[in-house]
């Protein structure tokens, strides 16, 4: 039994066995078959590893973005002079990532009171009668709770609500901020690739305090620079300012780090692109629906003991700041699954070759029978077998 | 020199080699090793390429949201009529992913000034005389510095603090804003596939501004319309309105796409589906810590000259827009990593064969000679080889 | 045809080829052979299974993050005593996992009014005329627009703006709210793996309320309490608490969640981290630029029918919650992938062998004519083929 075992185990550590192969010698199949593996191997080699480096693991960014806006803008608004800063334009105000830029508003002084809805033009407030208003019932594009009263002079029915209520048939135009175009915009940046251990910023080596002071992002002259005039933005995203200062509307702005590790940090920079959102941009052909970007805000203040707001139906140009983040670095994992694919595929070749050997030559029988040993003899005279066997084995 | 390597140049290019295999015609054995095979193909066709679809490279969106909320509420408190519109009850105002919509508070009017610590019932508040109270020390759970002084009436230490605190012992009940379950939620999702350029809103083309004027959604009836009913959110989340409303909670809105590239972009469509976070859903069982969803908010103004602000305790439901994005399109790479990969699962196919053929069937041994040829001899007779080999050897 | 058809059918079904295999028995090669397979297979087994567990699919999380601070700052300014709680310090208010925590501002109360710029040393606004100035002119780092006069006592343009101008060049040292290190952050975080059905929190079993009223985060002693001091975190982030406290950073508190979901959905539990952003740490070496982190943010009031704002430059500590979810659960496809891949791996260690085998060793040539069989005879002599063949089939 130990015997046995010893064999057994003597065997596998001092036989090898590898294929037995015909070498077929036939230029046509050869050349054909030289072609198809090289394909393959150019395809592994050129496309796999150097074209969409396979041989590298891939970690995905965790980032931090910082904005701060810059510029003033001047009114004069019936005789009104103000001057707008950021904190007066920017929403919300911490430095989010997602934030809205104020360029056109309408501004209503109100209070809790009863006053007539607004007439839109299609009827949906319009009334000739008091019974036309449901006594405390509230419509779903209705700005308060309805007295019952038909207020005679507009046609439309009596809310009781913040009033008077906001008149926001007419946007202004051209827009309140239009000077808004100049505000500039500074992002910060922080990437983290916790599989690498790797942290960025968009202020990477070439930016330094002094280029910070001075320069304006440009695609081609400043690519690095993390300073975008607004007017910039909207028009990169094939969006035309006014316009958009206008009703408002989305921009994406993203930022791209596409890096390959195994280079230097150095070369790891950002790329900045932009784009509408919502079908904003020009790019989009026909009618959307929901044009424009706008919300509601409120100042509260008190007044002869009497609480008022001043509502701001604030359009603006919103930007989201995006970031694509995408690490590669060599690890041993993908590139033996990229070869070890490889050789699967390789087989593939092998096997289209044989076809081409074993079906389609005209001496296709000759080489089936240079290829395979049948058996079948044996099981025609099974009683030959244990005798044979048992004389071919090695003593 | 140079005839060796033209001729292993043409050896290379002319001549072929492919495995010499042994054709065993055994009914079991061959009828077992089809059945693998087929299993392996099936699996390989059906639920790598057809279910999986792992021609398909993958991408993941790129998203941006924008929300808007609408409808007003009316409330009466002890005879003090006031009216809730969208900005008064939603935060942030500016339209974000995630925001919180007030459905119920606490108010109360404060101002700089010393004033007793809240009773909480547990006593970590209360002193039966001064030196209970140290003079500038903070507590953890408190609200302000104590001035060093047990106050009698209320036995708390006295503070110096907004004043009076806050007394949120009692969450109003039934909620102020319960109407709340009526507002309606507007939802803009604008998602990009750089890898494929392919921007997508959930506005799709059958999604137009007659649409939206009148639609809500519904999962059955309306399942692209982009308004959503408070009520319903919560409802889907099988969360109970009136309960959350109360205490607050957070209900996730999952916009799920899940698009094939490689049929028409009309087919890209969102799934919408509503959860409960933190343990807000029916689903979760038992006691959870930490329930419901508040935080606190001020609006100060200047009153006589003195700062002053109406603090709000602002229990609501707060919605976080979740955007899930892939899309798959063929790709020459996974394609034919999966067909290499299928290659080498085929070669498993064949080792099992082979375990079966040369160790479980009776004849076994006859086979194990017809596929292994040993060398083993030579070892023994190694002056015999080199003229064996080179009478063998073409020349 | 039909008999040719069936007959085809029968022989695949009823013969199986097994490639036929040299069994070399020599020693130097074998073990070679058997170390190169051995290590193959232990990589596979080993790495690509147990460590980097390839036999399981990977979902990313969506997540959802609820913050909310805790704690009050006592001040006295020139003798004006004011407490602060977490309605006046937190922005924005609503618990969001992106917030600033303000631990030093400067304070301005401005209105809308002429007066001269600021001169900032850099003398970027300085004037000596009123040529200077240029009237309704605007520049990029200046606070109004110009009124076309120089101030003769500051030597700086008059502008029209918020007056006075925000005077930020000296920042309070110490930091006005310094004991904002005491300030408590609890975070309740919900993850959801959509693939796998799985939803937690990182209020996970053994965190019950009790746990909640009185644990402190300690990364020994309590990694699983979700509440934090704001001091610690910033020092866990490698940075000096007072320093970041007087000019403001930016800090990121990452949830990590890396899941077996083939074992009990118990040990599925959140690793908490912190590291500074834009090279806040101090482990960024050298001088980089744009350092601390602070807004401006503007409380508007009325005051004698002016509209007046208390603009506040705020410097204080960003927290970014950042959550990266990971789960991994056993699935047929990526294990046989990984199998096939492996398989492919196996067929390199055989080339590599057969390198060995046919091009190093001394008896190379007798393992080539062992190994190969050739065809080239044939094409000499193409009409014994036939017969040679048909003698060779069995009958």
């Amino acid at each position: 039994m130990k015997s046995v075992m010893s064999r057994t185990f003597s065997n596998f550590f001092f036989e090898y066995e590898t294929p037995r192969q015909v070498l077929v010698r036939n230029r046509r199949v050869a050349i054909v078959c030289r072609i198809i593996q090289m394909g393959v191997l150019s395809y592994i080699i050129g496309w796999v590893f150097m074209y969409e480096k396979g041989y590298q693991i891939v970690d995905t960014a965790i980032s931090s973005v910082f904005t701060k806006m810059k510029g003033v803008s001047y009114t004069n608004i019936s005789g009104e002079e103000r001057i707008w800063d950021v904190a007066d334009y920017v929403f919300p105000e911490q430095g989010d990532s997602s934030f809205v830029v104020m360029t056109n508003f309408i501004s209503t002084v109100q209070q809790q009171d009863t006053c007539p809805e607004l007439p839109d033009g299609k009827n949906k407030n319009a009334c000739t009668s008091d019974a036309d208003c449901d006594e405390s019932k509230y419509k779903r594009t209705g700005n308060g709770y309805m007295t019952g009263k038909c207020n005679s002079s507009t046609s439309t029915c009596e809310i009781y609500s913040w009033c008077p209520v906001e008149d926001d048939r007419q946007i202004p135009d051209p827009p309140v901020l239009k000077t808004s175009e100049n505000y500039t915009l500074f992002i910060k940046n922080s990437i983290t690739f916790r599989q690498f251990n790797v942290v960025r910023s968009n202020l990477v080596e070439s930016v330094d305090q002094n280029y910070i002071n001075s320069c304006l992002y440009h695609p081609k002259t400043d690519p690095l620079c993390p300073i975008f005039r607004l007017g910039d933005i909207v028009e990169r995203s094939s969006s035309n300012f006014s316009e958009i200062a206008r009703v408002g509307g989305a921009m994406g702005v993203l930022i791209d780090w596409d890096c390959n590790l195994d280079l230097s940090l150095r070369h790891c920079k950002p790329k900045y692109e932009f784009y509408g959102l919502y079908g904003t941009g020009k790019n989009d052909k026909g009618e959307r629906p929901s044009v424009g970007y706008n919300f509601r805000f409120a100042k509260y203040y008190v007044e002869d003991k009497v609480e008022k707001r001043k509502l701001l139906k604030v359009f603006g140009v919103r930007i989201d700041i995006i970031v694509h983040g995408r690490a590669g670095k060599f690890d041993i994992i993908p590139t033996l699954t990229a070869i070890g694919s490889g050789v699967g595929i390789f087989g593939v070749a092998t096997v289209v070759c044989d076809v081409l050997l074993l079906y389609l030559l005209p001496k296709r029988e000759f080489y089936k029978n240079m290829k395979f040993k049948h058996t079948e003899l044996q099981e025609e005279k099974p009683t030959l077998s244990p005798s044979q066997k048992e004389n071919e084995l090695p003593k």
